[in-house]
């Protein structure tokens, strides 16, 4: 019996994690559950920073970005005393799940305290969709569409002043910012972790060839979209400028990619998983990850899911040179 | 042999209409197939209103909305003879395959000229998601989001004055961008015409027996989506402003809806949609619907694809329910 | 000396009410002076709804559009008894003067109140701009920008689709939220109160005209940004449609333009003209309006203020008409 | 007589410039002016970079960003020399006056010109808005918009972490920008060169012990806004974390400032200078500036507008002081 269960935010904030905890109060009480807040993901939990979340506590925040329960990285909740400690909090809660809203670190943690012998529930949200188990991560939509509108910006004026721009978005081993927005911002070259073998001398050789061959044909701008786990954007810059002779901007977007206002999918799906995950404990569910599979919400046990492996799609990479190329 | 291909926009426009115009070409200029692009869609087809497009055509048209090829209805490519007159200028124009962008009318037609031995491609482009062969039209994310965004607008205003707003948003038959928006809006209703019984006055009543309960529970706004298929929205308006004795304002959000930069989904899959069909020419496809299922970019026979029938996802609307009830 | 005052929005909301509330908190902070909250206008003064307001209180609230005051109209107060008791619940409230955020209307109702003896404080916020005394209305702004960007989307379906769309713009008895658009769209004719006679007939006849020289130059669209005080904009649509032979299709702008997140300049305005309010206050002053004129904040005598009259700029309506010629 | 204008576009592109063309251009035909776009700003004009822009060349322009006749910079153009040839090409083109569309230096270039006996007419366009004659400069609004977008995101970021966040925005010598950003997100500090008196340890001790009283208040989060010609941001930064014991983060917001779709404001006046331009010329106006003094388009002689000195707003430096203590 599912009487009262926690959540919790942890990790680096997307948006679309307040609609999640919205969704998961919100099916609570249809099904009379109370819901405990824990701020500061583990560390509050280590430090009891708890408050009961009723319908009201979460009315009009389904717009909004970041966590109303606030996140922070814990030391102490690294260490195994440190996880003891907080699922004896748990039980001193009274808690019969945990719901622990994060990334791929969060689910880590949970799987611990799942060892432990809590119920916990994984909901995926962080911007770089780079949780093996499920197709899609809450942020990444709002995350990628903010940063596609930076460099929309960046382009034109790249344009103006038929300058080389280079334009690092976020994702550090991973690249599905980077692969959309350099489809969607029609970028001359896209830069992936996963599809980089580390040799920059033979990069930089094949941009500053790229670059050159384009204006031989006239075109006068050229778009770089590079994620952060690639070099060094500004020495990449400077050594493109050097080579080419031609005038090279870098463009960090940085944390301006993790705010801001959810857009419909990360709305949505917040609100499907969040309702899943509440419904999963009430069907007996136990140490679980909320996905997306094949556009369905399903889930994967805890164990299962963080040892699973995925690429970027074939067929988007496929496409990505089709595109570039010219 | 794909030598030449044509490529229209037809039926309603929507966001990524130029996006997959362009994959279409970038990709036929990769494979050498030359590309004729035909305005005014059918229209322009009967009239050969056509102009050669090269990659340089398409350049900086991935963040538009609209359709630089325009797009028109025609009651002459209505009848037999109109069919016969456009497959004929297709042979007149040398044209190896057809790429027809638009939604299920314009399909259709396609499926006739198909009938007459032209070899056609459709690419499902359509703000209303109601093709039923595809998850996903291009062009549904950039509504939703447009018409999302005007909604929380609505919202504060409706909040401020502690009134109840009815908002109308598009989608005759198929009530998508309704179930929607009125998730990612938090929506205290939500009305999609595929769970509409036509019963007018028993959802009038539903409605202000929901508006006074959330009153007596101290919530003094109220938010209803409903999508155009369903009754007179004005009237709705004044039948549950009489009833309830609280103001009620009416918006139709209309045809912003259908305008704007494409989100990076509809610029994504586009490109994606735009590649495969000319992929799928040139691999020996004929007469085929491109689709995303399962998060694939796959194709179906048009004539298999138009007898298709899709519903409203189940669990999404089972979740509508649990976050509008409080 | 200035001890305690109080503060209350009133009329239809507009962006920037919440950063202007900010901004008398945080200056009566400053000085010490203690903040009373009224909520729903003169509605809630009459009703005693009211609370204290630290600097806590409006904290995250600068881009917030409403007014978590709330705003409503009260009959009540429309009459002298309503008056005297709406004063004698500003001196049993014990406060030394009283901010009125609103309109016109409310500065009427704020003129009475000072001529019982309160000492008022008006700080003008609607999105129509149209009050004499200021050359700038806070939310007058993000209303133009939600609109425009509004009828940039409609243009370009109108472009798409060679049509003729009329939109109508908020603003009854003023055409500067019309006039604004109308420029910074782009659209082909502008209409405004201030400057229709009252022929209905002979507007028609207008627009037929330059519709139809526009499509014999070749230019196939055609917008029309209209105020909403020039007669019915569906019957426009519909006479043109009948009289020119090319589709006409009608967009009503309608609440959106009232809310949303305020741009900078209703941020920064907001900001300004609240800290003036109170340090006006504090220098003494009573019974004022706080205005723009030339650039600079200063504050008229209510009296005087709501007996001038504005027309809109000459030169600004004269380079509508270069602009929309062609 | 004017018969005849050049435009060109020269410096940093700034939101706005292709209005301003479209204007110069459509008021020039309104009155028989034939027009010549010049392009890349003065290297474009000493290499005869023109084409001649009629109505239609214009269309569909007003909304975005960039500068499509290009801008550039020219070292041959800094040289008597190079400042001769062009206006001998100016004459060799036949033009009666030459409108300049950038900043400071792009006028100082234009002074040049008329000291050659070329007849030019400056329009500013710039998104610092530091030129000296003129309240306000195309570009301005767009830029502060988009900063300020930004920064609400990255504050959201900020408080959900608890941290501080220190954000770069453009101005090398001018504050405006972090000065209104700063006031409308509501930052906790503010820095502007105009206020800076180049002690970097002094700046470094007020921010600490800001940040310190706010967290010992109960304010966890606390946004810096500082102009980019304030010290080295990444700097700043490490020494308040060491300082401090907080973890702080930067953003420089850097190339995206410069694009995006102009706003209302940069629209319409974009429109009204561009026009005005034009209409000087035919009045006979030679030499001047283009400026915004008291609300109303005015224009100066271009020899005593470059004497011209302005500093940030006394009223609204003081109010920045009073909304971010607290």
């Amino acid at each position: 019996m599912i009487n009262r269960i926690g959540v919790l935010t942890s990790g680096g904030d997307a948006p679309g994690m307040n609609a999640a905890i919205r969704a998961v109060v919100r099916t609570a009480a249809q099904h009379g559950v109370e819901v405990i807040g824990i701020r500061k993901g583990y560390s509050g939990l280590l430090e009891m920073d708890t408050k009961g979340l009723g319908v009201d506590d979460v009315a009009d925040i389904i717009n909004t970005g970041g966590t109303f329960l606030y996140t922070a990285r814990s030391e102490e909740f690294r260490t195994a005393e440190g996880q003891r400690k907080a699922a004896d909090n748990v039980r001193e809660l009274g808690l019969d799940g945990l719901v622990v809203i994060g990334g791929d670190g969060s689910f880590e943690g949970a799987r611990r305290l799942s060892e432990l012998g809590i119920n916990v529930m994984g909901i995926p949200v962080t911007i770089d969709n780079d949780i093996a188990c499920t197709d899609y991560t809450i942020g990444f939509d709002t995350a990628v569409n903010t940063a596609m509108e930076a460099i929309d910006r960046i382009r034109e004026t790249s344009i103006s002043h038929e300058r080389v721009s280079i334009v690092e978005v976020m994702g550090r081993g991973a690249g599905y910012i980077s692969l959309w927005c350099g489809i969607a911002n029609g970028a001359e070259d896209i830069l992936i972790p996963e599809r980089y073998d580390g040799n920059m001398e033979a990069l930089i050789e094949k941009l500053v060839n790229h670059i050159l061959e384009n204006r031989r044909r006239g075109k006068t701008h050229h778009v770089i979209v590079n994620a952060e786990g690639i070099g060094h954007t500004h020495e990449i810059a400077e050594e493109l400028e050097k080579r080419t002779g031609i005038g090279t901007r870098t463009s960090i977007i940085g944390y301006l990619q993790r705010g801001g206002s959810p857009t419909a999918k990360d709305r949505v799906l917040a609100s499907l998983m969040g309702a899943y995950s509440v419904e999963r404990f009430i069907e007996g569910g136990s140490s679980e990850i909320v996905a997306v599979h094949n556009d369905k919400i399903i889930s994967y046990d805890i164990t299962e899911a963080l040892g699973m492996y995925k690429d970027i799609d074939a067929f988007m990479y496929k496409v990505s040179g089709l595109m570039v190329r010219s």
